[in-house]
C-alpha cells in the first residue's frame, strides 16, 4: 500500500498556530503518513535558533532579524496577546496539563522524521541565513512544496 | 459510489472566518458530502452557549472563561473590528441582504448532520466543560479528525 | 492522464497572505495544474482597481468602500504592520531581490489562465460591483468553488 502524504504551509508566526500545525503534523506520522511542513514568511521564526547567531547583514536584513521573534518560544499568539501576559497563561496551563512545548513539539516532528522545510524565497527577502536555523532543516522553494502536495492526502495551509 | 467527504479545522475566532467555514460546510453537505468542523483553540468559542453556565473551575479556568467569547454571536471580527463596530455593520448588511446570521448557520450545519467536534486537548487547556458547548457537539482528539481527513476531498484549515 | 487541479480560497486581505496564494497559485499553473483562486470577504479587495470608479451605492456601502483597501498595492501585513512601514521595508527588499509584486503576481495569474474567482456573497454584502475589480474576474457563488475544489489535488484555505 502506498504511504500516506501530509503536507502543511506553516504562514504563520504565532504561537498558537504553530502548535495546531506541528499537533497534526506530529498526529499524522504517528499515524504513518509521511508529512512534509513547508515553513514560509513569518513561519520560519519557529525554527531559528533561540541564541543569536553572528552572521554577515545589510542594515535592513539585521532590522528584520531583531524585529522578529527569535525561535518556537518567543512567538506571540494570534489571540489574547495581551502584551506578553496571554503567551505566559497559556504556556503556564500546558505545563500544568503536561502539554508538549512548541519546542519539543518540534523536536518531536525531528525525531518522527518529518520533513522540516524553509521557504528559500523568504530567507532571501527577510534576509535569514542558514547558520541561524535549528540543525536537521532542509531549504527548498515553492517547486518542491507542490510536489509533495501533489501527493498529499492532506494538504493544509496555517 | 463512495460518499465525499469534507473537513475544517475551525482554529480560529473571528466571527468572518467562522461564517466562511459555515458557509463552505453547509454548501458541501448539500452536495451531499459528509461533513466534518473539528472546532480547535479559539474556534471552540462558537460553539459555546450565550448563556452563562454554572461549573466548577480552578482560577486561570475562570479567567479564560471570562476573557473569551460566549458564543457565536459575541465573536469579533479579523478585519475592520473598529473597536465593535464593524461587526455591528457586517450584522446590519447581513440582515438587509436576509444572510443568515452565524447562529443560523451553525444551527442548519446540525440540521444537515454535519458533525461538530470540539477538540478535547483545547477544552482540558482552556478549561472548558461540555455543559458549556451547544448540545449535539461532538468530543475528540486530533486523531479523530485525522481519520476524516484521510478520506477527505476538500481539507480546509480556518 | 487527466489534468491536476489545485484550489485556493482567499479570505485574507493581507499583502503577505495574499502574495502566498498568488505565488502558489503561479507555481501549480507553472507545473500545468488547473488553478482557481476563490476570492472571498476581504479577499476580493486584492482585486479591486486602483483608481476609484465612479458607481452608485448606498450610504453603509460607500463605507466599506472608502474604509477597505482600494487593489493590491494597498493591502497591509499580517504582522509587522508598523504603520504601514512594514509594507514599505518589504516591497523595498522585494525589489531588492528583484521579487514580483502582489500586482506582478496577479499579472501572471491571469497570463497563466489561472481562474481568478470574486465570491458573489460577498459583493453583495459589502456592496461592491464588478465595475469597481479588474477585468477578465469572473463571478460565482460558494458551490462554483466546490465544484471545483471537489476535483482538487491541492485545496488551501489562506
Amino acid at each position: 500500500m502506498e504511504k500516506k502524504r501530509t503536507t502543511i504551509v506553516l504562514f504563520s508566526g504565532d504561537y498558537d498556530k504553530a502548535m495546531a500545525a506541528y499537533i497534526i503534523a506530529n498526529g499524522a506520522a504517528a499515524y504513518d503518513h509521511e508529512v512534509t511542513i513547508f515553513h514560509t514568511f513569518w513561519g520560519i521564526n519557529a525554527l531559528r535558533k533561540q541564541e543569536p547567531v553572528q552572521v554577515k547583514k545589510g542594515f535592513l536584513e539585521k532590522m528584520f532579524g531583531k524585529m522578529m521573534p527569535r525561535g518556537a518560544e518567543q512567538l506571540g499568539l494570534s489571540k489574547m496577546q495581551m502584551a506578553g501576559m496571554g503567551p505566559k497563561m497559556i504556556k503556564h496551563v500546558m505545563k500544568k496539563h503536561n502539554a508538549l512545548s512548541l519546542t519539543q513539539l518540534i523536536e518531536l516532528a525531528q525525531e518522527q522524521d518529518i520533513k522540516l522545510v524553509s521557504c528559500t524565497m523568504t530567507m532571501d527577502l527577510l534576509g535569514l541565513q542558514k547558520e541561524e536555523l535549528l540543525d536537521g532543516v532542509e531549504y527548498a522553494g515553492v517547486a518542491a512544496y507542490l510536489a509533495d502536495a501533489e501527493d498529499g492526502t492532506v494538504n493544509l495551509f496555517i
